[in-house]
């Protein structure tokens, strides 16, 4: 299927300084912001640029470094940093919002890493009921 | 910033028929779902296809149609289908997998969407705590 392909544009970049975590938006994009500094949390989808070699981008199944016990799973079954389209997800508080700088907590991205989207974290859409949940014992 | 761009290829395609959903994974992809039936729920990213001309990826402010009362809002303040990148993203749940069909729960998504990346939902990254989670009033 790699004859359709779609196009991103990185709409900003996670900068990291003194401890502190920001997300630049890019000033094109600043409208893009409006009305988010009524949430207090966000979904940040980011491009992980350092695996973004095809090389990479061809592994399909991956240890999870972080989870003892894990046995070897497909990228699909983990948030590897090298899946075949490199989209990396973390849920980050919203510190403050001046102009087009979004003030974070911390995230699990390196300095530079190009951000993609932004979303509301939304309870009645992005929580579940602990109880209906399942995940493997390797996770818990 | 127009001048960097990353490229998205589908790995598969929502599809709907007789009230069912399914997420068609193609074939070259179907090793990245090893293990994924450990998990009950998955966030499934996928392409807003149908918005994807430069005009619509341009629209950076909208009126969120779904919330009675919400104001003109950033993009990305809300979880509108217009967006820069189009990236949408929904939780489902997992009813079973098949080789590489994995039927879910209904999605909030048109039948043959792109599907750009599945992640596993895990409580101890996606959930947060009711209580410091703040939403404008439009959304309660």
């Amino acid at each position: 299927m790699r004859e359709k392909r779609f196009y991103i544009y990185p709409v900003g970049v996670i900068k990291k300084s003194n401890n502190e975590t920001f997300i630049e938006i890019y000033p094109e994009y600043k409208d893009a912001l409006l009305n988010l500094e009524h949430y207090s949390h966000i979904i940040v989808l980011f491009w992980f640029d350092k695996n973004d070699i095809p090389e990479k981008r061809e592994i399909l199944q991956v240890h999870p470094r972080r989870h003892k016990g894990a046995p070897l799973s497909g990228v699909f079954a983990t948030c590897s940093p090298v899946r075949p389209n490199l989209i990396g997800l973390t849920i980050c508080k919203i510190d403050k919002i001046d102009k087009n700088i979004i003030k974070i907590s911390d995230i699990d991205a390196f300095d530079n890493t190009p951000v993609l989207d932004i979303k509301p974290y939304i309870p009645k859409e992005h929580m579940l009921l602990e109880e209906e949940i399942k995940v493997p014992e390797w996770m818990k």
